[in-house]
């Protein structure tokens, strides 16, 4: 059975404390609602991912369905780390697609500027292997990274330098998109010239602490032929898998294996052997710059080693081969955790329905993909979408 | 497409302070994987329920499916307050019967011992409106179950006599039933005589605070033939719904609008239209005593206002004409929030295979049904299985 997404919603990204998680949250909802032409009635089924860094709301799902008018529509909360939006996304699929709900919003959102920013990177640690790694070493999300970066670059000799365009290339896009949490261009100097956070990052290798909120909504062909929507963006295919979290058993440091196989799957149900020339855009998840290079190569955009390349050569630029991250990317739009899976459905939905505006992508195969990991690898989803 | 329940394990429940919450989880992975006949690399995906009442693990997916060999597998964690497991269910569940899973396992897991029970009942407050309820007027989970009970007893007459019935049959199973916290045969002065929680319900009319797991395979149709594998329980159905988590919202406090909604649509979708004669048994979400007579009424068993009559009558006990949580239900098996849903699997699984032991049920229909609540009726699951 086709599913298609038929609306999406994205909130203004940033330090939002004018509103509460609930307020947040409908602010991306009343957006895909109104992008569907569907009011509350019209959903089965509400899935709501929040990882919950507040801690203190212990079960989010329950105020913000309420508040979003889908308390009589929503069984259940996801997490899956920072992979949750597409994990939410997952579930609103599987679930049309195995004819529980014709049609299902899966909501992202997240309140990530209450706590502090040592809170916030400790969390991150929990999404490493909290028991050991984060416990005896102290090991937070920039330590994992930095881990990813220095092994890098000791292999294929990845510079700093190629890295920083990843940080310049984000802001760039994100400057002209009014939703990204920071709208300033930077040089390759402002970030090599940033205080180192772990070495070799720098603090514009990697992405902020925001808030925000994203939400999609997904119905089965049947139903989206009753409504009269003629101008769908189908999930063609979705590929998932996991890791280790323990680091120590990592067969390597210089890629990421759940993206690899979550990619394999992905493209194989959906007949993909040349991505680049089969994609028209893509979103991967770029927590850090060096998180970004890695993606190219594990999702085939390049050949291993060459990703640091492919950035200096203007390739995921757009106007380049295949443009990665085109609204910002979680560097430089923000990365509220569960909100950023599903601000990926958003973005390829906006680029292929040709809205994107000054973000627009040349379009020939109507094709995009998005790329979301949890942890440090522990979870990835690859999703392909197709006008 | 069918999907079916290939294994099912159940830890001992109870405090647990022997294990950790990963060797928890295993303890009923071990068991399922071995009832199935199958290694870790034969399932495709895990799904982790964990409400995670410790809060410090952030993350709990992570290190419990680490720790039972499913770092490879597990794409995702979900929440619905106290229907956790029957939501794990349902997303391995939609996961196969979408085709993204040939092998799904839902995993619940639950610690909650280890926080104190005055921590654990303001959890539970937070299940219901936290913004609102719980803060203005402190109402934990007992005031909100003593709402619907003195509401049942002015509108019907139900007595505190046939509430205590429903402890005692559920003692009176639980004892035959070594995986539960309890082990001891009640008496109705027993309950009667126990001290006042909040009025009506008293120490006997409540679940207690349980640590525990339990772990289903579920498989695809083509898949089980593959395996060889002949006696399966078949997930014939499932229904969901959810309600306001604004108690002065709702429209009636003597049922659960939840759990009528979710039985209907797992009702309409399995052609039931007379419970009690098509289901041999029946396991439902008896938090309190109450709720369990109130899910009687809301799943069709008897009419509104009959529950009480319908234990008082031993229509539920083993033998009666709908035998229901036979194996101590919540009250006296224990309740570790999200173990509780797919221990219910567990339940109909060895009820419908005949492995029930002493307390094995007649079966006619080959058909059981798990009824599985969240919060205060905000989530509802309801599942038919046949053998």
């Amino acid at each position: 059975m086709r599913v298609g997404v038929v609306g999406v919603g994205c909130s203004k990204f940033g330090r939002r404390d004018d509103v509460t998680i609930q307020e947040l949250a409908y602010e991306a909802v009343k957006e895909a609602l109104d992008d569907a032409g569907m009011v509350q009635d019209d959903i089965d089924l509400s899935v709501v991912g929040s990882v919950n860094t507040r801690g203190y709301e212990l079960m989010p799902a329950v105020p913000v369905n309420e508040y979003c008018g889908f308390a009589g529509k929503g069984p259940l909360r996801v997490e899956a780390a920072c992979a949750t939006g597409t994990a939410a996304v997952y579930t609103a699929y599987t679930s049309i697609a195995s004819k529980m709900a014709d049609v299902a919003i899966a909501i992202g959102v997240e309140k990530m500027t209450e706590v502090d920013t040592a809170t916030s990177l400790a969390i991150g640690g929990r999404a490493g292997n909290y028991l050991w790694e984060f416990h005896q070493y102290g090991t937070t999300f920039p330590g994992y990274y930095a881990m990813h970066a220095s092994a890098h670059m000791a292999k294929f000799g990845t510079s700093e330098k190629q890295m920083a365009m990843v940080a310049v290339k984000a802001h760039r896009n994100a400057a002209k998109n009014p939703k990204a949490h920071f709208q300033k261009e930077i040089t390759v100097e402002d970030v090599l010239n940033s205080r180192v956070i772990t070495y070799p990052l720098k603090l514009y290798d990697c992405s902020p602490i925001s808030d925000g909120s994203a939400a999609a909504i997904l119905a089965s062909e049947e139903k989206i032929k009753e409504f009269g929507i003629d101008d769908v963006i189908w999930l063609e295919s979705a590929g998932y898998a996991s890791d280790t979290s323990n680091m120590t058993n990592r067969e390597s440091f210089v890629g990421l294996k759940a993206t690899v196989l979550a990619a394999e799957m992905a493209y194989r149900r959906a007949g993909i052997d040349d991505p680049v020339k089969q994609l028209d855009m893509a979103t991967v998840h770029d927590c850090f710059t060096i998180a970004e290079i890695m993606a190219y190569e594990d999702l085939k955009f390049c050949r291993k080693g060459e990703g640091g390349k492919f950035v200096e050569m203007e390739e995921s630029d757009i106007g380049g081969k295949l443009p990665v991250n085109t609204f910002g990317g979680l560097k430089a739009k923000g990365h509220p955790l569960a909100a950023t899976g599903v601000a990926m459905v958003y973005e390829v939905v906006k680029q292929l329905r040709e809205e994107a505006g000054d973000l627009q992508v040349d379009l020939k195969n109507y094709r995009g993909l998005i790329h979301n990991v949890g942890g440090t690898g522990h979870f990835a989803f690859v999703m392909l979408f197709r006008r």
